[in-house]
C-alpha cells in the first residue's frame, strides 16, 4: 500500500480477494451513487472506488464478444434490460435485432464478471448511410447479406453497470467493433451513427423557436447550429451525445428530419436525428482538436446548413 | 486520476489499453528490477508499478486451472522452464510429474496473460505423511488410486513471472488447492508439505556444528530448533521457506533425516526435510499469532525436539 | 459395401460427406415419412435411411447436454417448440422451467447436428414423490435446494426430430440422466416420472364406464387395472405411455386422481397420472421380464387396486 | 436390423453403446487384423466391423482440427509416435514441425474418441515448390511469414490407427486441408506434395538397372517413366504413393534427384523424390480419369522425361 493511500482502497481490494466479489462491489458502489450523494464521507469512498474501478477495468483487460441469437438466455435477457436507447420489448423483437445476416451486437465483459455486459452496441449492417430509425429497424425491410454492405450503422449503444458510471468504455468499444468488422468484411468503408439529438428542443424553445411548427429546412439548419455552435459554459457542445461522439473523434456528418417517429424522439429531438461519422484516419486527429480546443468536427454540409440556421423570431 | 497519484500510474494504465500490454508490462518490470537497482527515480517507478499489479493481480482476478498431461504443450513447456525446487529434466520427468493418477498440478493464471501460469504448486497423493522427496517422486513407486489417498503433499511451488516480485500468491494457491481437493476427493485429511531447509546448513555452521558430522538424533534436534527458535533481527524466522508456510499460517509438523540426496539438499538442508502443515481449521488463528506475535506454531513432537538440542561445541 | 447391401446406402453415405448434411438427411426422411407411406420404393428408402440412422445415432456417439438458462437462445426456442407433454407458453414459462435450483432439464445431441436437440428430459426435484402436475410447475410453489431433494420427477420427455422416428433414446436417456444425478446429489433416493395415462379414457368408454362419474377410488382402481391388465393383442400393454417406460425397465409405482386439471389431462386420463418407478437396481430384470413374457411390474398398493377394479356396469 | 445383415453387426452396434467403446472397439479390429488372417470366421468378422466403421467414421463425422504446439501434449506425443514419414526424434524435433510461422498441421478426429487423430497431415509453406526434403525440414532455414508464402507442401501424411485399416481419410483430408487454407492464406496458389518413390530402386533392378551408377538426368527420366508407366497387372501404377496421390485427383508435377539424403530415401528412392501436384481445379476430372481407365496425369515435364527415359542395358 502507498503511504499516502486511504487505507479504504487496501480494504476493498481485500474484499475483491473472494471469488465473485467484483460483481458485488459493483452493485455496492450503485447502491452509494444512489444514496451517498452529499455525503463527504461517502463521496470520498466513491472516489475510492472509482480510481480502483479504473485500474480493475482498464481497456487491457475487457473482453469484446458478440452476442448473437446463439449467446446465452441469461447474458440476453440483460440485453433487452439494458437496453437504453430503443427499448426491446420481447423476446421476438430481441431476435430481430441479432439474428438477421445484416445485424451485429457486440458487448464488453470483464473476466471477474463473466455473465455481466458493461456495455453494448448494437450495429446494422447498410447500403449507403440511413436517415430513419424506424426504416432501419423495420421487421419487414428487406434484408442484405452482410459481405454486400459498405456501412456499419451504430443504432444503439447503452451502458449496463450504474455502478461503473464515470468509467467510460464507450469510445473504445466503438473503435475495437469498427477495426473488427473492417477485417471481417473488407467492402465496409464507413462507419457512423444513427443518433438522436436530445437537447434539440429545449434548446430550441430556449432560443424562442417552436419546434412543432419548424419547415424541415429550418429545422435542420438549427439542428446544425445547435450541434457545432451550442455550448455550455465550460466549451463543451450543449449536447450530451454530441459530447461522447465528439469527444471520441466522430465528426458531425448528416442531419435527418422526420428519422425517428417515436415519442420520444418527437419531444425530445424534434423527430430529428443525426449520423456522427467515425472515419478511422481521421479519429484521432479530431479527438486531438476537439480535446485541446473544443473544436467540433463537421461536413461541409453541415457548416453550411449552420451558417445559414434562421434567426431567433423576434 | 487521483490528485495526489503519480502520473507514471496513469501512464502504465494507459500502455496497458493495448491488447497484450499486460504481459509487456511485468517483462518492462522484470527489467526494471534487474537494472534499476540504486537509483533512485527507477526505484519510484518500481513503487507504481507494483502498487498497479497488486490491484491488477488481486486475488479475485486470478484463475486457478489445473495442469495436467492433457495441457497444451507451450504452457508445459513453461513448467518445465520455471520450476525452482525440484528440476524437471525432460518431458519424461514431467510426464511422471503430471500423468499418474496420484499427482496433480495446479496454476494460477490471470485472463490478460492466458499463456502464462504466474505460480503453481506440484502435488502427490499419498497414504500417510512421506519424508523422502526421491520415495516421493520414484518412477517406480507404486501408484495409488486418488480416491484412496488421505494426504496431499505440496512438494514444490514455483513462482513463473520476475515481473511480478513482491506480489504474493503463494498463500491463496495453497489455500484454494486444499479446498477444491477436499472436495473432489472427500478422503483427503491431511495437507502438508515436503519442503526444504535451505537455511540449516549455514545456521549449523555459525552455530559451531559441522552438518556432516551429526548423528541423525542430533541433527532433527537442531533443525527443529533452527526452524522454531532462530530469528531474525526483526524477529521474523530465519529460513525463508519457514517464513513463507508459516505466514500462511500452516504449522511445523515433522522433521525428516536423510529425506533429500541431491547435492542441493546436502549442500543447503544437511539432507533433511520438514512436512509444514496446513490444517484448514487452524490456519486463520497460525497466521494471525504469526503475524502479531512472529508466534511459531509447531507439533508437540517438533517442541520436544527443538528442547532436546545439543548445546554448540566448546 | 457388402455384396447384398442396397446401393441407397452407399448414395446415403455419400451424401453425408459434406459438412452439414447429416441435418439435412434428416430432414429428408421426416419429409419422406410425411409423403412416402404407401409407396414400395418410398418405404424400402426408409428402411435404409432408418438403417443408416441407428448405426449413425448409436448411443455411443450421443452427447449428453444439461439445458438450462444458460443455453443459447437458438437451442432454447427448440425446446419451446418441441415440448410435446405439457406446453411452454413464452420465454417466463420456459425459464421457470429451468431457472429454479429444483429445475433441471437434459438433452441428447449428435456430434454432426450441434444446434439440434434429438431428446429431451425435463426433471423437477422434490421431497417426497408428487401427485399433481399442476401442483409441480406452479410458479409460487416453494422452491428447494437441490441438495435437500430425494426424489427426482421426469415429468416431461419429448422427441424432437421426427426424421428420426423409430430410432429410440428415451431409455438412455433416462438412465443416463438418473445416473448423472445420483452422483452429484447422492440424497436422491427416487427416480420417478408424472405422466398422464393416455389411452384411459377411452378404454374406460369402451369396457362402459362413464370417466366423468367414476368415484376417485374407482377412477384409481380402474386406472391400475388398465395399466397392469389391459393388453393389445400382441400381449403388450394398450397404453402407449406404459410400453415406453415398462419396457425401460420402470415399474407401475402410483396413481393419482384429480392429478392434472388441464384440458388433455382430463379428456385424455380423466384427469388422473401415474408415477413410473426407475429403480436403478431393478430396471434390468424388470426390461427382461417384460421383453421375454410382456411382465408388467407394479408396486403392490397397484396390485391390489387393481384387483379391487369394479366391473362393468351392467 | 435388416432381414439378411449378420447378426453380429448388431452384437457391434450394442457394444458401442457404452461410453468409451468405438475406441476399444477400433483397437479390437486391430488385433483381428494382427491375428485373424486366412481364419474364415474372423475375416468375415473383419468385413462386419469395416461395414460398421465405413458408416460410422463416415467424412461428415469427421472433425478438422489444427495441430499446434498449444496443442495438448497427450495428443502430440501420439503424433510423435504415428509419424510414418519423416520420423519425428523428440519434442524439440516436434517443436520445430510445429512452432514455426511457416508450420502447419492438420488431424482428423471422430467426437467419439476425442483424443486420438485418425490422420494427420504436415505442412510447410514456403515459396516456390521444394525439391528437398532436407532443406525444407532444416532448422537453421529462413522462416517465412505464412502470409507471404505462394505455395503449401504436404510433406507428410500418416495414418494412426491400425484398426481403421481400409477406411480411407486421405483424400479428405487433404482437399479439406488446401480448401481452408487458401481461405486463411489467399496467395496461396500451389498445392504439392514432397513425396518419397517408395518402390523405384526395386523396380529399377528388376528393369536391369543399379541405382547407385546412375547419372541424375537418366535417374530423373527413368523415375518418370516409373511413376506413370509402370502398372500392376490390375492396370494401377506400380508405385503405392502414386496410387494415393493419383486416386485422390493428384498429377506428377515434377521430380527431384538427391532429394533425400536419409538411409530410407538412398535404399527405396535412390534419393529421389517427386512433388504430386493438387490443382483444386482439376483435380476432380483427374480422379475421374484415373477411376475410369488407370489414366496417369503428369506434367509436360514428364511427360518428356519419361519418353527419354534410358532402356535397359544390354
Amino acid at each position: 500500500m502507498a503511504a499516502d493511500e486511504p487505507p479504504r482502497q487496501e480494504l476493498i481490494r481485500r474484499l475483491n480477494q473472494v471469488p465473485g466479489a467484483t460483481k458485488a462491489l459493483v452493485a455496492m458502489r450503485a447502491d452509494l451513487l444512489r444514496l451517498g450523494q452529499k455525503d463527504d464521507a461517502l463521496e470520498a469512498l466513491d472516489l475510492d472506488f472509482r480510481h480502483l474501478f479504473a485500474s480493475w477495468f482498464n481497456r487491457g483487460f475487457l473482453v469484446l464478444r458478440p452476442i448473437s441469437w446463439q449467446s446465452p438466455a441469461h447474458i440476453l435477457e440483460k440485453i433487452i434490460a439494458y437496453e437504453a436507447v430503443h427499448a426491446i420489448d420481447s423476446w421476438d423483437d430481441l431476435r430481430l435485432r441479432l439474428e438477421p445476416a445484416d445485424r451485429r451486437c457486440f458487448a464488453f465483459f470483464h473476466p471477474a464478471m463473466p455473465d455481466e455486459p458493461l456495455i453494448f452496441v448494437e450495429v446494422a449492417l447498410t447500403k449507403g448511410v440511413p436517415g430513419s430509425i424506424q426504416g432501419l429497424l423495420a421487421a419487414d425491410r428487406t434484408t442484405i447479406e452482410a459481405q454486400n454492405a459498405d456501412t456499419a450503422v451504430f443504432y444503439s449503444i447503452s451502458n449496463c453497470q450504474e455502478g461503473l458510471a464515470g468509467i467510460s468504455f464507450g469510445n473504445s468499444l466503438i473503435k475495437q467493433v469498427a477495426a473488427d468488422m473492417s477485417l471481417e468484411l473488407p467492402r465496409l468503408t464507413t462507419f457512423v451513427t444513427l443518433s438522436p439529438i436530445p437537447g434539440l428542443v429545449r434548446w430550441l424553445a430556449k432560443e424562442g423557436h417552436d419546434a412543432s411548427s419548424l419547415d424541415p429546412n429550418s429545422l435542420l439548419a438549427l439542428a446544425a447550429h445547435y450541434l457545432t455552435e451550442a455550448k455550455r459554459a465550460d466549451g463543451m457542445p450543449l449536447d450530451p451525445v454530441a459530447r461522447f461522439h465528439l469527444g471520441n473523434g466522430a465528426l458531425v456528418h448528416k442531419i435527418h428530419a422526420q428519422a425517428d417517429f417515436s415519442d420520444k424522439g418527437r419531444n425530445q429531438s424534434a423527430g430529428a436525428m443525426v449520423n456522427y461519422l467515425y472515419d478511422l484516419e481521421l479519429v484521432s486527429q479530431n479527438h486531438e482538436r476537439f480535446s485541446a480546443s473544443h473544436e467540433v468536427a463537421a461536413s461541409p454540409e453541415i457548416r453550411s446548413q449552420s451558417a445559414a440556421a434562421p434567426k431567433i423570431p423576434a
